[in-house]
């Protein structure tokens, strides 16, 4: 703990990101990477704050925070920065009121989201919702709108699963771009206004964070 | 016919759109547009070569021929210019063995292209084929090859139905640009080999032509 209060010296906050540095994602929930979950443990213990800033946007964070737990680190769904909550902070600092092109498994984020007379797309990675039918109807309501408004939860090109590489949110952004002729507002990493809600969420400043 | 004696001076042939300029597509087979039924007949009657090009990518040629015949129009399906045929000589010039993301109507367009062991990928306008799945299946090939070769028949970013607007294949190009870092090449108008093929096709030079 030594080494670590050195390099930590005015540090007051941590963030961290999940997949790739805690675990590795796959089939059957995945695994820790060795020596994270100690980690976790220690950062928590020595009184820092610890915050959790991940791209996930397939599955909702209480479904994350689930799996994360059952491969033993100590984490809350209160302590996860993920695209679907920063994008409903935006929507209603905006009075935003979307069209969801997403995940199922993500819906319920915007459960406390006005959907109703759309004003703004929200897309995120769909995966098999990605159908023409949806495309088209998320393409019409940018259409239909007088200051089209595209928020995309990232803009992945693609990732990789234990089958192969599948499209991620990236393309279906761009294809929505070029068809509507606008530009998406990204949130998501590397996004500045996404790590700064992590850090509001944290109550830090930039350079107390590490 | 003194009149467009004087204009068409030096002319071999004419070249010809179709969709707005023959007739406006629609449910039951369209309308054609006052004066060009008979407009078609004369120039054929001048001894002047006539060819029709078209981006139509959702219907083969025998089934658009086929309507406009019915529509009164004197057209055979040999003189039509569509981007299928004209990406099926790029293929064959090529020896390109194309993984297809096309609608189903416009597949035996490609009976005669040999599709074993995909080297590249052809889209078009495939409608309700533009699937998640589709679109990851043409991805991953593109991905899997040393060379990544994605041909797009038309980059349209919409059309228009009677039901409304309808995405059109531009932005799944776009889609498959970004996910893979490439561009696609554009078969189709407003390319200059597309017109090219139709010249060479009618046997009439580009300064001959109208």
């Amino acid at each position: 703990m030594a080494a670590w209060g050195a390099r930590l010296a005015g540090v007051r906050g941590v963030l961290l990101d999940i997949s790739g540095v805690l675990y590795d994602s796959g089939e059957g929930g995945g695994k820790p990477i060795a020596g994270s979950v100690d980690a976790v443990a220690r950062l928590k213990r020595s009184g820092l704050k610890v915050r959790f800033c991940t791209n996930e946007s397939q599955k909702s964070r209480s479904r994350l925070v689930g799996e994360l737990r059952s491969l033993g680190f100590n984490i809350h769904e209160g302590e996860v920065t993920a695209p679907p909550p920063a994008a409903c902070q935006l929507l209603k600092e905006r009075g935003l009121r979307p069209h969801l092109l997403v995940h199922d498994e993500v819906r319920s984020e915007f459960d406390q989201v006005d959907t109703s007379d759309p004003n703004c797309v929200v897309i995120a990675d769909a995966g098999e919702g990605f159908s023409y039918q949806n495309m088209n109807k998320a393409f019409q309501v940018l259409m239909g709108l007088d200051t089209p408004v595209l928020i995309s939860l990232g803009q992945g090109r693609y990732y990789k699963v234990t089958s192969g590489l599948m499209l991620d949110v990236g393309g279906y952004m761009k294809a929505l771009e070029y068809a509507c002729g606008v530009e998406a507002e990204v949130v998501g990493k590397p996004s500045p206004e996404f790590f700064k809600s992590a850090l509001q969420e944290m109550g830090v400043e930039a350079c107390q964070a590490q």
